[in-house]
């Protein structure tokens, strides 16, 4: 029986989990999971210092045999080295790995949290049964993950799968990357609520729904209310989704024209509005995809959750070819 | 000593060369290359009788060890199966390496054109230093192949790397594919050609050069005059130009964030205009990529010319797991 240690350091969170190959196998979850805000001030020493400590207290008497950390990049994954985590302060060119494997006893390594949580969808969610597939994330960014014959494609710089800057709309605004038009620009979480509130300032009326929904001050509106407004067949709120579609169909086009996957999983807080995103997205790709057969090609959800990139780092351990 | 029998049908042309192994990984070329039209009416029978006869006039008196035929898809690479060449009359579902294999008694494998001219440049040309590369073919289309770990990618129904079809000006014009603004339809020397010609009829001063070149017809424009036209530093083709270039930087910009390939090879006849295409597609890919780090990616032209279809079936039939 293997040991499983995972971590996921995001930039509000800490998540710490233990699991076995056998229970990752079987149930893909943890048999102690601990989660809790970073600890201030969020720099390398306090955060790697309280997750040694809650590893310490969660430790099974063998100890781990392996270690698998999820962080948002740029990272170094052969390394095991953050090169700059820009959400929390001071995380330049930390040896992550050598730090939590040397604290520890047990070999550890890292990937950024959108290539674990494709790793954990393949592996242990709706990815099972193909070789290669696509994972993106659609939250407040869009982000995501290749697997080619069941490994990870990394790139130069582990850049690869960065699909949120794909261009999708030609002299579009100004993505935070300096692009114009980036799929993440058009059709992310926060680029849709962004979107809702620029329209509900020009005309209330017509947001009368989604203010509703949001206690009345738009500076509150997320993604969530535009999804639950569509639900109600709110003419605005469809207005904004049915666009963002029209471009993740542009950029998910684009991505199929290059590998041509047999399986696209979407994950992320958009993610979970399910059909509600899945059939419109099915029927804007038909117009944009022509040379790759759509017929083979699932687009489908994720099956995991919140908790993917952990379990990602789990698999991450617990393989040591990926 | 493996002789390589290499064959290539295209929509006007046969060609097919002999090789060995040896040959191929020394000097990159054939011992005996024979290229012909495509002999009328161009059904599969005919040009496969045809293809039949030359291989054994110029057949080595051991004949043939290993077998690599390129066409143009879809195909299916794995059955041997050509699934439609729309470019002669009959080729649809035609088990071409069986045919092949069993009248010259030696295994035969397909591929695709494009997929064929990156395998060339990658274990004989340009490519010959990494392990995951891009290529891309500029010419009266734009194709591609590509390579991740020394292996082709093919995607389903082997649809990957159909990168003339990303889109790259939202909203634009319709591509005969049936998508609008695919890359192909704005930036194919096919492509550039016709705008030239619809900017020349407009006003016809402006294309003095231009018309100059081609003859005064401006029907018997090509991108060959336009590439020439911007030597001289013309107005009108240096606007023609510039604008398929940035089109060009979107695309292969969209394909660096899905897979951060180390090497981008350019083939096709408008890579031809060398570092004229290069210089200012590097800066224009400057403004559209921020994610990934250019200065760990390099852009080229491909190094093996007009025959790399052809050497990238010799290389398919010498290597048993491509």
């Amino acid at each position: 029986m293997s040991t499983i240690l995972a971590i996921d350091i995001g930039g509000t969170k800490i998540a710490v989990g233990v699991t076995t190959r056998e229970e990752l196998a079987r149930d893909a979850r943890f048999t102690t999971l601990r989660k809790e805000p970073v600890p201030a001030p969020g720099d390398p020493p306090t955060v790697i210092a309280r997750v040694l400590e809650i590893a310490r207290e969660i430790a099974p008497a063998s100890g781990y045999d392996e270690i698998g950390i999820a962080i948002g990049g740029p990272l170094d994954h052969e390394r095991g080295t953050v090169v700059n985590f820009p959400h929390l302060p001071g995380w330049k060119n930390v040896k992550l790995c050598d730090e939590i494997a040397r604290a520890l006893g047990a070999p550890a390594r890292l990937d950024n949290d959108a290539n674990l949580g494709a790793l954990a969808e393949h592996w242990l969610g709706a990815g099972r049964r193909v070789r290669t597939m696509l994972y993106m994330t659609i939250s407040t960014g869009i982000g995501g993950g290749l697997i080619i014959d069941d490994r990870l494609v990394h790139g130069v710089a582990s850049a690869a799968a960065e699909v949120g800057h794909i261009t999708v709309q030609t002299d579009g605004p100004l993505c935070d990357c300096g692009n114009a038009g980036c799929l993440e620009r058009m059709a992310s979480g926060t680029n849709i609520a962004r979107e809702a509130r620029e329209l509900i300032a020009a005309d209330p009326a017509r947001g009368a729904r989604l203010l509703e929904l949001c206690g009345g001050d738009r500076a509150e509106l997320t993604s969530e209310h535009i999804v639950a407004a569509v639900t109600d067949g709110d003419p605005l709120a469809m207005e904004i989704w049915e666009r963002a579609i029209r471009y993740l169909a542009i950029g998910i086009g684009s991505i199929l024209h290059v590998v041509a996957p047999p399986l696209v999983v979407l994950g992320g807080g958009v993610s979970q509005a399910g059909e509600l995103l899945l059939a419109p997205l099915r029927r804007e790709l038909a117009r944009h995809v022509f040379y790759v057969p759509l017929d083979q090609i699932s687009i489908v959800t994720a099956e995991l959750g919140h908790d993917s990139a952990l379990l990602g780092a789990a698999v991450l351990a617990s393989h040591s070819r990926l």
